[in-house]
């Protein structure tokens, strides 16, 4: 259309899981949280909910903001906030990657070249090694910024705070933003390296550990001038990213720690207890640290289509490398046992 | 910062009005409404807080997009949603205005110039005439698109569909949008002129008529190739730019016509009750279209700190040609009949 800029006539958007979020479904295929939100957070947000929301937000989430920097034992100008965490990214992107290179594996978070194209920034992807790991030996010494999530996704594979801290310290000159989105299902997050390292941007959400998708939180976290950078990108975007019931929320979440620690715990054990059944029936899987699992099959689209006839969704990705895997979401006990029993009556057992 | 881009390191973001919600405060300053929000929205948004947060929200919005199709008797494709007008602004910015020369009254809303920092736009500011109107003879026949609130911004003034659809006839190639955050308080919104003019694109928010800036929703109407630009470019930002929360708020607001009319003519009334007192009094000011009044000072700076120790809150602009302005929401009428006694107390009437 005449109207399109130049970059409007070439994008090609990111297309995330369907939504469809019909009674009787079960639903594992954008990595949801099976948890409901804290109690805390909803009796939160219910009491701001009043003749306040006439008026615009606090810009700065200030308070949401303190509350993640004690639980992440820093300081408030450490901490960005954004409405969910792909507009941190987004913003991430125009902030510090338009100028040079930017390096992020093949396999990984199919967001990213999205921002390249909408950005003008200029790409080039690794390969994953044979295992499907990142393998940190070609991000050494790089001539170019540099972004992966820990774990990895859609591979789950999480990688240790060494690895990172090398790849770190053989880059002074290029930012390295780790997008730990899936972090609190068994990784360690790198939050503790910022400190030291100044070209360490981390990034988290609390769509998936915090039952918030629905919400809209995700944040940043790197030394105070990599804060302002984004702070500047923000505010020449939109002033007031965050509701006041979306500010409310996050703070009830993250300062309900026990609860948090509760709901991973038993995701955890609910993806254990998952790979132990796959392994008993020979299906082949990726090491996740994550709330999902990358489940190698003989013809994954037409488990995937087997699948969602019988109302269970998962996330299938038509593309070379992976086109013989099933990305599946770990919901309840009682859901894992549901998809166990469905993929036994498909193959047959 | 060596990690901040280009751009970044340019950047001088847009800052909003303040947001001193302290209370005993008047705050008279962010053109919020006065009223709270219909509580029919109220019921909507208790209804909605539960478990099903932990659920990515509708991506596209669509419920609030009908709702707000059948309010302006158009389809759903064409209405875009987003984050705020704000946000809906800067995506049309980068949709539409990247290849082009840009133009814009000289006295404006102050972001305009702001998105074209951060998306490298070249942009031309076209003075308002000597009674601080938009004369629209020098938008006739312009090289390059087209952006100006209706009523402008912060003047109030408003302009009639006359105008703009001789601005419209005369640009076919290039693309006019208006910026209609203001035009449910007395003026006349070009919605109906999309049908006819396919470069007109309307932009309206949830923050001033429907009593919801502490929600975050804006959206743009306009034909159906436009509204797939701005979904390109949302789409390759951030595919959920509302939470659940919002969307219900925003659906329940728009179909609560009955309140909506209420409150408006209320601002109104409050409005030209505000007029007549300082007309009496010889204090001057703009004609005003919009839910606030520019008012004209010997020392409007002074005046803005006067009431500001006294805890009433205006906006004052430091920049040439308006400075003797305060720029003044309309509040219930209490709020103005205290805004009266304390200009009279401070100008030792």
């Amino acid at each position: 259309m005449k109207f399109w800029s130049k970059i409007t006539q070439t994008l090609t958007p990111y297309i995330p899981g369907e939504q469809l979020n019909k009674t009787g479904i079960i639903k594992l295929n954008t990595n949801e949280n099976p948890f409901p939100p804290s109690p805390k957070v909803i009796e939160k947000i219910k009491k701001c909910v009043g003749s306040q929301l006439k008026k615009y937000p606090d810009p700065e989430s200030s308070e949401l903001k303190n509350s993640i920097a004690n639980f992440y034992g820093i300081e408030t100008n450490n901490v960005f906030i954004g409405n969910g965490s792909d507009e941190v990214l987004a913003h991430a992107f125009m902030a510090f990657f338009k100028d040079k290179k930017l390096y992020f594996p093949n396999i990984t978070y199919s967001f990213y070249p999205v921002y390249c194209k909408l950005y003008e920034i200029n790409c080039q992807t690794i390969p994953l090694n044979k295992k499907l790991e990142i393998d940190i030996n070609p991000y050494l010494s790089l001539d170019g910024n540099i972004i992966f999530p820990n774990p990895n996704a859609p591979t789950g594979i999480g990688m240790n705070l060494d690895a990172i801290e090398e790849i770190l310290i053989n880059n002074p000159n290029n930012l390295v933003v780790v997008d730990e989105a899936y972090i609190d299902f068994g990784g360690k997050s790198a939050v503790e390296l910022t400190g030291k390292y100044k070209n360490l941007l981390i990034i988290q959400t609390f769509s998936k550990s915090r039952s918030l998708a629905g919400m809209r939180i995700g944040f940043a976290i790197g030394n105070a001038k990599l804060i302002e950078g984004l702070m500047r990108v923000k505010d020449s975007f939109n002033s007031y990213p965050l509701d006041r019931l979306a500010q409310a929320a996050g703070k009830a979440a993250i300062e309900d720690k026990d609860y948090f620690e509760y709901t991973c715990d038993e995701i955890i054990k609910n993806r254990e207890w998952t790979m132990s059944e796959l392994k008993i029936r020979g299906i082949d899987f990726l090491p996740s640290k994550a709330n999902f699992i990358f489940v190698k099959l003989e013809d994954a689209e037409n488990m995937y289509k087997k699948l969602k006839a019988r109302k269970i969704l998962v996330r299938y990705f038509k593309k070379t490398l992976i086109d013989g895997y099933l990305r599946i979401s770990i919901g309840t006990k009682e859901e894992m046992e549901i998809l166990v029993k469905n993929i036994d009556q498909i193959m047959g057992v």
